[in-house]
């Protein structure tokens, strides 16, 4: 596996894979990886000649009192995760390599962007946007892989792919989950016990909705109050949002006729954590 | 000469074009060609393999009382000029096929796009730059030739290929200008007669300007008051802008020390034409 922190060579060593015929399978990250990101690697080595991971913690997609400081590293573990999944090449540039001087240029999704994590987090999609297209013009991939975990994201970013005509493919893998459920995420490493049983909640939240959906339930307040409450039940917890959008736009809905996603974001203390679910209601 | 109007065949013609080492030369359009866009057309022949203009009248960049609609079209007298020159692609996409679910998504670039045409443009250039993203993405090249004479334009996306890591060399190439002066236009052709004499006070004003300078002026508002009334010397001339600033970065300038550049726009009629000069201070 090769390591590269420049910009340039990873331009030369794209350009050379595809004059050479080799699609490229890339996945950005921010590290600290974990079952989620090498689920989305491993896809990624099955289906393309080459496989590209990077890690760079984007400090414009974090808020001025969000957790970009304490975001958790461990770049010698990941290394030897990305060698041990196959992965080709590892990129891994600095700060002053991919903001040599700050940015003017910014790129922006408008709609997709303005509710859920848009919302309670101004100013984070269009960090990612921005970088997400920094990386993708640098490493030049033909198939990216995003984990639905972040389903938000996933949308955003494809939707940003089409409009620029960017001649990707954007494949979104289901989220990983340890055994008891809690969504993977580089985050959970700041959970204290406590924090990390009340975590708990949310996919069990999740698995209540679906349940209510079973049930024939349609309403989405109703499922928001039910779930809310069920998070809500442990003390370590503070919602940030918990709603019921359509799965396609995220737009509000009144009534759920096809699929809906529900999605929430959770303070443990300092730690901040997301999940979902796509509700689908099966036509018989 | 191929002429290509969908998106897939320019994606499969330029991946072609790449994988057998071919540098790419592209010289974006909005067409009604003239000398000027002739003069990028034949340098980029010169400095490429392949050389691909487009023409595509963008209607993101205009704005609700502008030209969109009467913009000058000619795609034949357009398509043998490219000929002429030895174009190798000809690609004209409709706005269907540019914008088949319009666009969520918006390239900015912060700064550069406040002032001049900028401020009396709201939105220009973030269609501007979106659709030169788009086309960038979709053309894949190598160099792109821009003329000076929208010298805004090409500072703003010279930034934003800087910012987004685009692995492109952005060239300007000077202003092209009939005999008389007057800075080669797809909006001349809607001067009348009375207008077309009018409009020689613009390229006739950076002269006296260039001439101030030698005569060892420095402050920006002599200059700017000169050039005003040089051009509101002429009854069918009315000012949208006037103004000297930091050639590099299009800041107020309150001292000429470097390079400076002076910047225009004026009404004709309903016809608005744009005329830039750098002043430059020879070190001696």
């Amino acid at each position: 596996m090769k390591i590269i922190t420049t910009i340039s060579e990873m331009y030369d060593h794209s350009d050379r894979l595809r004059e050479q015929g080799d699609r490229i399978g890339f996945v950005p990250t921010m590290g600290f990886l974990h079952e989620g990101h090498l689920s989305l690697m491993r896809k990624a080595r099955e289906e393309n000649h080459a496989l590209i991971v990077s890690i760079f913690i984007n400090p414009t997609q974090f808020g001025p009192d969000e957790d970009y400081d304490s975001y958790p590293k461990d770049l010698e573990s990941d290394a030897s995760l990305c060698r041990e999944v196959g992965c080709d090449v590892l990129f891994t540039p600095g700060a002053d390599e991919m903001y040599p001087q700050g940015t003017l240029t910014t790129v922006s999704v408008a709609g997709l962007t303005e509710t859920l994590c848009g919302a309670s987090r101004p100013g984070h999609f269009d960090g990612v946007t921005t970088v997400v297209s920094k990386l993708f013009n640098i490493v030049r991939p033909h198939m990216v892989y995003f984990g639905l975990k972040d389903y938000q994201q996933y949308r955003v970013i494809s939707r940003m792919v089409q409009d620029l005509n960017m001649n990707i493919r954007v494949i979104g893998l289901p989220t990983v989950r340890e055994e008891d459920g809690l969504a993977m995420s580089s985050r959970n490493a700041h959970l204290y016990n406590d924090e990390r049983a009340g975590a708990l909640t949310l996919s069990r939240s999740l698995d209540a909705a679906r349940e209510m959906i079973r049930e024939g339930i349609r309403d989405p307040r109703a499922i928001e109050k039910k779930v809310a409450g069920i998070i809500e039940s442990e003390s370590t917890n503070r919602i940030d949002y918990v709603s019921v959008v359509n799965a396609d736009d995220l737009t509000p809905l009144s009534s759920i006729e096809r699929r809906a996603l529900l999605a929430m974001a959770v303070f443990l203390g300092d730690t901040r954590l997301i999940d979902n679910t796509v509700l689908e209601i099966s036509g018989d």
